[in-house]
C-alpha cells in the first residue's frame, strides 16, 4: 500500500491543466513490471532477451501458486473463477489496485477545492491503541478538523494526537517484532459541504449509503460509521438528536470557506455526522472506517494446497504490519469520489462557469429560504 | 415501522403462484388513506362529499407544516427542494416507505429459500444492553443460527436470548415512561450461500460493499459491521484470520441444506463474517447494523420554525419508544435483494429450471476443484 | 393500442398538481381484468362467486395458449422463459404495455413544457401510401412543426397532409376489407431544445443513441432515422452539410417560444436534424420510426403448436388494421423522456425553481458566447 | 478513420491469452503525438528540448482553432463545454476514438467465436449506388453469408457484389476529383446466435433496442433498420411474417456451427431480421445503419469564426472522400459488444467451463422443448 510513490501519467482528457469534458485517463506504471513481464504477460509466447529464444508461457507450470492464503480472496477467486493458478486471482485482488481510486480521487479533490469544500482523514485507533479525546474533539468545528489534519499528515502513522501516535508507534513495532499484524480505525471528514447532497427520495440515493458503498468497497475494511455510529444506537433519543438553531446570516459566521455554504440554520451538536434523512444536513460529514490486520504474516497459518488438498503452513518472509494510514488516504479519495458525484447530481453543468453559476445561485436560494 | 400488519396486493409479473418474467409490481394500501385524501391529494381541487363542494387544496395554507424535527429529513429537505411546506418531505422521507422493500424482500427470500439459502434476523442490543455471549454464538454452525432466529421469531423484541431480552423490555418500559426513545443493534445471517458471490474484480461488484450500501440505505442507520467489525481492527492478525481446512466431501457433513454449496475446503472460525476478498467464502454471513434511537420524542427538543425563525421546543404526544426489532426485519429484506441479484448475476438463466441447472453445475464444479 | 381511453391514477409522488421529488407512481387499471380474474390470477386458488367454490387456478389446463403466432414474441418467449403456456408471455409483451410509457411521457412533456420545448407527432406513410412533400416541409421552421402537428392531431390517421391522409385511410379501409394489416412510417419533433444536449464524450452519452434506444424499444419498430437519415447516405457531403450562419441576437427572431434557447449562431438548412456531434444543436430534432404492420391478422398464416408439434394456420377474427398513428403518440412519449433526462442531466437542480434558474443562466452565457 | 494500422497493447486483466475477470485495459498510442506534445500537453508548463526552455502551454494563443466546421461536434461542443479553442472539443469528438471499441469489439468477437457466434459486416451502398439483390440475398443461409463476407474482406469498399464494387469506386474516384465527399449504408450479421438473447420485459432491455442504441452511437450514423427495416413498413402483414416451420432435430441441419443453436423450430424467410419481441428468434440478426458523408470537405461550406462572429468558407486540403468501410467494421465491433453483453446477461458464469456448461444446458433444452 506504499502508493505515494506512485506516479500517475495523463494520457487523455486533460489540456493545458485543465480536464476537457472527455473520459480521463491516467496510467500509473507497475516500476516492478519488468520481473513480472513473462510470469504475467499476456501473451503465451514472450521473445526471451536473455536466452535469445522464445519461451512458451504457459509451459511454466512449475511456477503456478497453489497455496492460499486466508483471509484474501485468494481460494474463493479460485473457486469462483476457476483458476488452478492462484497467481490469476491475487494480482488483481491486492490492494495496489486502489492507486487507481486515489489517483481518480485526487482529481475529485482538486473539483470540490474550487468550491472549498475539503476532504480529510486522520487514524484514531491502531491495534486497539485509540485515543479518547479525539472522538469528542471531531464533532468540532471545521478549523480543528484542519488542525487535526495538519497533525495527521504530519504523522507517520496519520495520528493527530500525539500522545497516542507515540503509543501506536510502540505498538507497531512490538507487532513487528512478534512477525504478526495490527488494523486500525480512521476517520474521514468532509468540510465546507452544502446541505442537500443525497436525497431520501431512494434508498440508493441517499448520502451515507453511497459513502457505505465506498468506503466497504475498500479492501480489508469490515466496517463502517458515520457520526457517533454504533455509540449512537446506545444512547438515549433526547441525548444524541442534534438541536436545530437559528441566527441572522452574515459573513463572518464562517471563516473557513470563501464561498459559504452555510444557511442561517445551524447545529450545536454533530452527532448524527452531518448526513440526516440520507442528506447532508451542512455539518461536516464524518466518516470511520475499521480496517482488519493485514493477512499476510510471519507467524504461520494453516491452509490447504488446492491440488494435494495437503495442509501447509503459511508465513511470508516480508510483510507490512500496518496498512491503516494508507488505507485512510484511499478513504478520502473514495469519499471525494462520491461527494464530487453527488455534488454534480445536484448541479448539473459541463464548464466549471455553468457549474459555480449553479451552484452560487444554490447558495443564494437557501440563505434566503 | 408497523410493517407487518400491511398487506402487498401483486398487480403484475405473477401467475398462478409464479413469476412470469415480467416486472412485478405491488401495492400496498395506506389504510388511513382517507384522513389524507385532502392534504395530500394529487390535484388542485377535491370534491368534497360532506360539504357538497369543490375544495381547492393549495389553499388550505393553515396546514402547512413549518416545524422540522431534529433528527428527521425535514430541514435539509426542504432546502434541497425548496418546499416551505414540510409535509412535502416528511411524508416520503418516513420510514414507512421501507414497506416496499420489504415486500419486495419476501419474493427475494423465497427465490433463494428454493437454493437452500435462508436469511435471518435477531436483536443483539438495545439501549446499550447486550448479550455478551450472543456474538460468540453467532460465529457457530448454520443449526445455531437457525435456532437463534427461532427464538427471535418468538420475542416481543426479537432477541434470542431470554435474560437479554428482559432486560431489553424494561428498559424500554423506562424509556417509555421518561418520553424518551431508544436505538439498538441488529444481526442479519445468510445461510447456505455458496462460494463466490461478488468479486474483487471491481470496488462495486463487492458482495460487502453492497450489503453496506444496502444496510445503510435504510432509514436511521448509523454503522454497519461485517463479521467481527470494529473489533477485528483492534485485534492482531495472527488471532483473526480464519485458517483453511479440508476434509474429503460427504453428503453428511452439511445437513442443513438439500443442495449443500460446500466445498471441501472450510474453516472453523468465521471472524471474516463469510465474505473476503469481496466474496462470499462459503461460510455463513453476518451482518450488524446499528440503529439511532427515534428522532421523534415527547421529551421536547429546540427547532426554528422555517418561516418565522423562532425557536420552538419540539415535543409529540404519540411515538415508538424502538423500531429496532422491526429495522431488523428492513435488514433481511434488503440483504435478500443484495443476495438475489449476486445470485443471479453469477448464474444467469430466465426460469428456476435453468437456474437450478446453471447453479447445480457450479455446485459439482467446485466440489471436484 | 387504444392507449388514448385509459386513464392514470397518481398513486404517489404528486401533491396538489405539483411533483414532490419523491417517485411518482402511477395505477393504470386494465377495463377487462374482471374477465381475466381466474386465467391471470397471481394465486394460486381462487374463490369463485359464481360457483361458490375455491378453483385451483393451474389445475385449468385447457386453457393454456400453445399456439404461437408468427411476427410475436410468442415462441421465443416461450423458450427463453420455459413457458408452456405462451399466455404468459403474450400478455406483457403486448403493446398495450405501452401505456405506462404513455403515461410517465405525460409528465416528462408537461415538466419540457416548462421551459418551451414542445414534443410533437404526425404519421408521414402508411401502407406504403406517403406524400412527397412532408418531408421537405419538415426541414422548416417551428411554426410550421406546429401547423403539421395541430393538423395531425385533427386526423383520424394523425397525418397532417389532407390529400394523403385520404389515400391513406381508403388504403385502410382496403386492407381491413381483405383481413390484412399495415405499417407505416412516423415522425417526432422537438422544437425549442437548447443547443448541447447530450454529449460526443462517450459513445452512450449521444443523444441521437439514446434516441435510437427509446424509440427502437417500442413494440414492432423496425428502423429509426435522424434527419435525413438514409436519404443523407445517398448524398455528396457539399449538398447535405447544414452550413452556420450568424445574426445579431434579438428578442424577435424566435417568436414561438417565451425563454428562447436560441444563440446568434442559426442554420439556414436542418439535414442532420437538430443533433450533430451527439448533440442538439439548436434546431428541431427530426425523427423518423418505421413500424412493421400488425402481425395479427385475419389471413392465417403458417405456424407450429408447441406441444403436437403440429402445422397449424393461425387466423384472428378480431384485429385492427394499422396502429401507426398510436405508436406515434407513444414515440412522443418516449422522445419526452429521453429529452427530460438528457435536460436534467446538463441542468441538474431540485426544484423547478433551481432548474429554471440553472437553465436561464446557461442560455444567458450562450448568448454571450 | 485508417483504424486498422493501430495496435493495441494489453495493460492488464490478460495473462497467458486468457482473461482473468478483472478488468481488461488496452492502450493504443497515438503514433502522431510528437507533433502535439505542446499543443495537447496536459500540463500547463512543457520542456521545450529544442529552445531548452520552458513553455508556458495556454500562452500559445495563436493556436486557438475558433472556425467550427458544419456537419462537426465543433460549434455545439464549444457552446455546451464552453470551451473557446475548439479543438478542444474536435480531438476528442473525432472518429479516431472508435479505436477503442473496435479494440474491444475484437475480444467479444473472440469471446462469442467460442460459441460459434460469428459478426461479420459488408457494404451495401455507397453514394446511392446499391446492388438490388444483395439485400434479397442477405435474407438467406448463414453460408451465404459467410460468402458475402468472404468477398467483402477482399474488396477495397468491402462490398460483397463484384459489380456494385467497380460502379462504387468510380463513384468514389469522382467524388475525390470534385472535392466531396460520400456516405453510405453498411450491414452487420449475426450468425449462430441462440433464441432468446433479449427481453420483451422491459423496453431498455429489447435486444433490437439496445443494438440501435450502440449503432447509433457511431460518429456520423444517421439511421439504423432491422431486418427489412423501412421497407417492411410499406408492406401488408400478410407479405412479411416470418412464418413457424418445424422439423425433427438432427445434427446435419446446421452445419455451419459446431455447437449449433437450433431448435426444430424454423423459418423459411427473415424479414424481421432475427428479432422477434425484443428478442433474437435464432435466425440470423441483420442490421443496416446508414452513414453520412464526411464532413470535411475541399468543397467550401459557409461558417462563422466564434470569436470575429464573421462569415468565413471553411474548406479543406485533405479529406477523406467515403469512411463508410471502415465504419463497417466500427458496426461490427459495437454489435459483437452487445451480443456478448445480451449473452452473459442470460448465461451467468465467470469461467468459460462455466458459461459453456451453462450455454449447452440451454441448447439442450430448447432442443427438448
Amino acid at each position: 500500500m506504499k502508493i505515494e510513490s506512485d506516479r500517475a501519467q495523463i494520457l487523455s482528457g486533460v489540456r493545458w491543466g485543465k480536464t476537457l469534458g472527455s473520459p480521463v485517463s491516467l496510467l500509473i506504471e507497475n516500476k516492478d513490471w519488468s520481473n513480472w513481464q513473462y510470469i504475467m504477460s499476456p501473451e503465451l509466447r514472450v521473445k526471451s532477451l536473455e536466452l535469445n529464444t522464445e519461451l512458451i508461457t504457459h509451459n511454466s507450470k512449475l511456477q503456478a501458486v497453489t497455496r492460499p492464503r486466508p483471509g484474501h480472496a485468494d481460494l474463493s477467486g479460485a473457486l469462483k473463477y476457476n483458476h488452478r493458478d492462484l497467481r490469476n486471482v491475487l494480482e488483481h485482488s491486492s490492494a495496489r489496485e486502489t492507486a487507481a481510486r486515489v489517483a481518480i480521487g485526487a482529481i475529485a479533490k482538486k473539483f470540490l477545492s474550487e468550491f472549498d469544500i475539503q476532504i480529510i482523514s486522520y487514524v484514531t485507533e491502531i491495534g486497539g491503541v485509540k485515543s479518547s479525546e479525539l472522538r469528542v474533539k471531531s464533532q468540532e468545528s471545521e478549523k480543528k478538523f484542519l488542525s487535526l489534519f495538519k497533525k495527521a499528515e504530519a504523522s507517520p502513522v496519520r495520528c493527530p494526537d500525539s500522545e497516542v501516535e507515540e503509543k501506536i508507534i510502540a505498538k507497531i513495532k512490538a507487532a513487528m517484532k512478534k512477525g504478526d499484524t495490527l488494523g486500525g480505525v480512521f476517520e474521514v471528514a468532509v468540510l465546507g459541504v452544502p446541505v442537500g447532497l443525497g436525497s431520501y427520495s431512494q434508498w440508493d440515493r441517499r448520502l451515507n449509503a453511497k459513502l457505505a458503498y465506498a468506503l466497504m468497497g475498500i479492501q480489508a475494511i469490515k466496517g463502517v460509521e458515520i457520526g457517533l455510529g454504533f455509540e449512537m444506537a446506545r444512547r438515549h433519543g433526547s441525548e444524541v438528536m442534534d438541536e436545530i438553531y437559528y441566527r441572522a446570516q452574515n459573513n463572518e459566521h464562517r471563516t473557513l470557506t470563501k464561498k459559504s455554504p452555510g444557511t442561517g440554520f445551524y447545529r450545536k451538536t454533530n452527532n448524527a455526522g452531518g448526513i440526516e434523512g440520507g442528506m447532508s444536513n451542512g455539518m461536516p460529514i464524518i466518516l470511520r472506517a475499521a480496517m482488519k490486520p493485514i493477512p499476510t504474516l510471519r507467524t504461520p497459518l494453516s491452509s490447504i494446497d488446492i491440488n494435494t488438498k495437503k495442509t501447509f503452513r503459511a508465513a511470508y518472509e516480508r510483510s507490512d504490519v500496518c496498512a491503516v494510514p494508507a488505507a485512510s488516504v484511499i478513504g478520502e479519495a473514495v469519499t471525494a469520489l462520491v461527494i464530487a458525484d453527488s455534488f454534480l447530481d445536484k448541479f448539473g453543468g459541463d464548464s466549471m462557469e455553468e457549474i459555480t453559476r449553479n451552484y452560487e445561485g444554490y447558495l443564494k436560494q437557501i440563505r434566503e429560504f
